[in-house]
Formats: C-alpha cells, structure tokens, sequence
C-alpha cells in the first residue's frame, strides 16, 4: 500500500466527496430532476470563471474546448494572432491550420511569456485580426501571461481576445469579466478537481456577436448551438451527467473556501515549491513564473526521467518531466487543485530525498526547510 | 425514497460496480501505471465489438464519434450516401452538410428502416459514392437496420460502410469484423452501462487506408491521429481516466455474462415489453422493431406526455415520448443494459397502471400477464 499523489498540471487528485458523486446514481439528461442540476453547474461556472456570461460545458477534452473557440468564431481565411511560447500556444496554430484560418504565429523563446506590447505590436501590424490566440498558464513551460494587460489593448480593437486558461482558471486570479477576456476556455481536470472528460468555454457579447456570422466548419463543437440549448438550460447533445453532478461537488467545496483564497493557496504553495527547489538547486525554468506549475531546469549530473521514476514509483508522487525538446532537460511541478501547503512539505521532502540518491550535492533539509520558512511567513495562521 | 430506473434508450442505469470505479482515485494519464489499464480497455472494446481492427476512444458524445467518422473519412466534395429514417439518420446528413461533404440523403418513412436491396439501388446510381452512412437502430423510432445485408452490397465497392451503432452495440449482435463493416461508432451510456462522455469507433483497413488520405476540416476528431496514438497505447489528448477505468469495470461484467447472452437478454426483454403492450392494446410503432428501444403508438385518448410523467414521478420509472414530428404520438421504452427480466415486468406492471388511471379499457393484470407468458416461455430456466 503505498499512497499515491498527483502534482502533475492536470489530472489532479480529486476530492473525496467529488470522486462520491461521480458514483451517484445517473439522471435523464432530458428528465425534470436533470434541470435543477444543470442550472447549478451554469450558476457555478459563472462563479469559478468571475463572469456574468454564458459559460458552454462541452464532453471533450480542453483542446476541444480550443478548438469549439477556433471554429466557432472564425471563417476559413479569417485572420487570427496566435502566440506560441509552448506546446499549447502551439496547439492554436495547429487548430487554425486545420481549419483553414489564416493564423499568424508568433514564435518567442518558450521560457518567456507574451506582452501586451507584443500583442499591441502584432495588432498595428494585423489591424485585419478577428482574434487574438493566447496562453494564461503554459502547461508545458511553467510560464503566466499578462491576460489583463493583453486585454486592454484588444479591447479597442475588434478583434475578440480569446484565452487557453486550461489549466490556470480557478488555481491563478483570472477575472474574465473585468479585464474583458472574451473567450475563456478551460478544462475539468486542473483545479477544478474533477477528472478529465469536460472543457468549459465563456462566451462574451462581442464573441457571441461573431460566432453567429462564423462560417468555419463545425458542427458537435459549434458554439452557437451550444449557446441557444444552454438559454433552454440543456446541451444539444447528451451531456456527461455524471460529470456534472460531480462539477457541482467540486464548485461547492470551492465556493466554501472562496475563489480568492483558492487563488492565494495556490501562490503560496508554488512559491514554497520555488524556495524549497532553489534551496536544492534547482534553478526555474521561467522568466514569468505561473503558481500553476512549476518547471525548473535541471542541473549537469541530475538525470530527470530517473528523478520523475523515483518520485512515482518509490514515493508515490507523479511530477512530470519536459515534452518535445524540453525533456530530459525540466521537470514540472503542480500544487494544483487539491493539493495543500503541507502536501508541498512532503513533495519537497521526496524531492530532496531523490536528488540526494542521485548524489546531489544539496545539504540534508535544505529544501524541506527553505518551503517551511517560505509557507511560515506566508500562511496567516 | 423511491427507487428509480431508467427505462430510456441513453443514458441507462449504471451497476454499481461501474460507479464505484468511477469513484476511484485519478491516475495520470501519461504515467505507467495507466498503460496496463488503456490496453485493457483497447482489448474489451475489441471483444464488444466483435473486431480485431483497433476501436478508437474518444471524449465526447455519441454525435462526435459521428463527425470524426464523416470528417476523418472524407474530403470536402466527397460523396456519401445516408438514409434518413429517423433523427439520427438525419444527424448524417447534418454533419456531411457542415463539413461541405455531398450527402446524397435518402428519405424513408420513419417507421420503415432501409434494406439491402435500397442501398444497392443507390449504390448504382451513385457509383462514386465513398461512404454509405447507416443506423443500426434508430433510436428516435425503434427501428433496426439489416446492417448485415448491407454490408454484403457495400462489400463490392469502393465505398466503406460506417454503421452508428450508438443505442445498438451490446444490445443487437453485431459482428463488426464477420459482416464487414467499416466502421462502426458507440456511445458510453447504452449497452456499454456507464455515463454518458464517451464515443468508440471502430476502422476497418479499408477505412484507414481512406483515412490516410482524407481532406476535411478536422484536429480534436481526427481518427488519423487517434490512430497513431493508439497504435502508442495512448490518446492524442488528455483521456477521460475515470471513464477508462470504469469501462474495464463494465467490460468485465460483459465478458462474465458473455455478450451473445447479453444480446439474448435483450431480444428477451424487448419482446416480453412488445407482448405486454400490445395486451395493453398500444401498437408498435415500428415496421422493423430492434430490442433496444421500444416505440409504442399511442392510441386515441392516451396522453403520452402524462404517461411518461406519471411512470417517471409517481412510479419512478423514466421512459421517453417522441422527438420532432412524433412527440406526443409515441412513448418510447428501452430494457437497454442493465436491465434484467423482472424490471421488465415492473415496469409492464406500472404502465399498466398508468393505462387504467387514464380510463383505458385494458383489463388489471393483462399486460404483466402478457409479458410473463412471453418471458415464461424465453427464460431458459
């Protein structure tokens, strides 16, 4: 028996009374008890996403959720801004590509993050631009964006900002309705603490104005219908009722703690993640560190797929290493959802532990101690 | 508290054996723990669906296996065939529309199903045809198609068969490989006993030679890429983990019982259902009844709508009326997974009682009567 915990960037561990409702018995998606349900899960995300929109629940996974805000908005043609700083920014370019938009692809290095004087500059030179592609949390570097400073200068424009917050919202302060982020796509198995199966989309009035005259092709992630069954409070396709049931445990054990103070646990358990790493000597691998996920660069002489092996399989913790030509050089941490500070105490310990029987340099304690100082000055206990 | 059943042709009740893996703490979807797990599932799917060609997961409704069949197999101008029998027949030629496929669509009455013999009419006027797109049973009407004669007239020709066995695979036999037929698309919440959240399709050589080069507008749904990842042991995206896991779980409940004698159970059930309604003097509605769904005309002076809301409130047994043109005219009635034979007379038993609260003329205790002989004389007991 070993116990086994997640800190990886999704899937995350899921609660108890989260994982109990996904064993409750199952509802008609189209029968009357179903109804109550499904407005709670409406009222919910619009709690979890800081909006008054609409908020689209789609059974897929978050590259789905993508790819209903791609299709849905834009015309084959239509030009569209995409930041690729990371294997998601990526993902938008490639969605684009698929479906004949004319995307124009902003590469910049993938330890740094976009501007809003980068996305202002791209706009002078695209003034043609129907949407603007971002990343808030990239999963695969460990980087945040400036989605308010971005949405301010969309804003005069008129294209529609549309943000991959897959793995961000609920876990960094992301407030769709006051910066005016017109699309906020995010998936169920990050801090929402449910497992993967669902994406969630918000739609704003500029963006709903758009996919009404969008002509891409879609059809099961066409957000238009998506929109005209959730104002008759359903889905046009049948729903994952399971999952939504289990979405309302989820919401209601986040709203019992608050969404701010969800926001604040998760700085204050990657900025130990941080000191406890920099005590071990693990630099960071961001020049604009998200509290989503960690990535450090690993150092000469630490082997990272071993480091990530022993972690799982002999402590029972799942870290995940770097994907395309980051692996073998990072390794990526998450104190995401339900995860807590004394959690990171353990993670850092095994961490520390694991460097130390690779022959790390690094002083017994070290680590553990310098999360310990790091959570003692920034719990308010 | 009242015990409730789902008497409805998706979502069906789910064993309690399948929620309490539902239940079961997430594994992550990329670690190793989770490879003997996928290939479990990748083997069960292959057994239900009476195939050794690979069975492709995907998170998303029964309409999205739907569209990653039409968008993976054709290209833009590409002509297919569909017949439209009943709503989902019409989804078809929804789909082909959205994504500028030429759908020739071939309009039957919604209480007939198409026949071997139509399809090689059709075939012959459109000898460039690509793809027949078929309804094994339609789950709008009730209706079975004779896929296994079709496929024998599809065999010939350059065309791949695609058959949405959605309300079908588990329930009606269907010999994927025997018959030969291309491909075949499944949805999570029928015979398959778990939530709704899930499609599984099915490809033949033929229809991933065909994939291979295929042209439509496609990324989340394509089986291309669905393919290659299979052929890894994983998913192009994030897999819904917790439906995996409970999948096995339903999977090896199939395989106990074993699945020809999960399709007599079915057949057995339906008829006990047909054989007490029509005691209860309520006419099939389908010339072509399948045993995964039951449509019933209702005759004069009974209320369908009151019908199914008193079988659903005070008897706690949900079963559904009509969609589109048919509300009101039909009540439709599915012993569809887990589902045995003394439900059936439960459920006989309370629709009779509904009937007599109505006023109908019936005489109390026909209808179970009815149903009883014809399982007295199925049960091989």
């Amino acid at each position: 028996m070993m116990k086994h915990t997640l800190f990886t960037p999704g899937p995350t561990n899921v609660p108890p009374e989260v994982l109990a409702a996904l064993g409750r018995p199952i509802v008609h998606h189209r029968a009357p008890d179903f109804d109550p349900v499904f407005k709670t899960a409406r009222e919910g995300l619009q709690y979890v996403f800081r909006t008054r929109n609409p908020v689209v629940p789609l059974t897929s996974s978050g590259t789905g959720g993508m790819e209903a805000a791609v299709t849905s908005l834009l015309s084959p043609g239509d030009k569209a801004i995409a930041i690729e700083g990371g294997k998601f920014g990526e993902r938008w370019g490639q969605i684009c590509k698929a479906f004949g938009i004319n995307c124009v692809i902003e590469k910049i290095d993938w330890s740094t993050s976009a501007t809003p004087e980068l996305i202002e500059k791209l706009l002078r030179q695209h003034p043609d631009a129907k949407a603007v592609l971002t990343t808030h949390c990239e999963t695969s570097t460990g980087a945040l964006t400036d989605i308010e400073g971005i949405a301010k200068v969309v804003a005069g424009t008129g294209a529609v900002l549309v943000t991959d917050a897959v793995s961000s919202l609920g876990a960094e302060p992301l407030e769709t309705d006051k910066w005016g982020v017109d699309v906020v796509v995010t998936g169920s198995q990050k801090a929402l603490m449910l497992p993967p199966g669902m994406a969630f989309v918000s739609v704003s009035p500029k963006a709903e104005a758009m996919i009404q005259s969008a002509k891409s092709a879609c059809y099961y992630f066409s957000l238009k219908k998506a929109l005209k069954s959730l104002a008759e409070n359903t889905t046009p396709w049948t729903g994952p009722v399971s999952m939504i049931v289990a979405l309302n445990a989820a919401i209601e054990l986040i709203r019992k703690t608050g969404l701010e103070k969800i926001w604040e646990r998760h700085t204050r358990c990657a900025t130990a993640i941080r000191q406890g790493c920099a005590a071990l000597g693990l630099p960071l691998f961001s020049k604009s560190p998200s509290n989503v996920v960690v990535a450090l660069t690993m150092p000469e002489g630490v082997d990272a797929s071993k480091l990530v092996k022993t972690m799982r399989d002999t402590f029972g913790m799942t870290i995940t290493g770097g994907q395309e030509h980051l692996k073998g050089k990072i390794i990526r941490i998450a104190a995401l959802g339900f995860v807590e500070e004394f959690d990171v105490l353990a993670l850092i310990g095994a961490l520390e532990m694991a460097l130390l029987r690779q022959g790390c340099a690094c002083e017994a304690g070290s680590g553990v101690g310098a999360a310990l100082k790091s959570l003692n000055t920034t719990m308010s206990i």
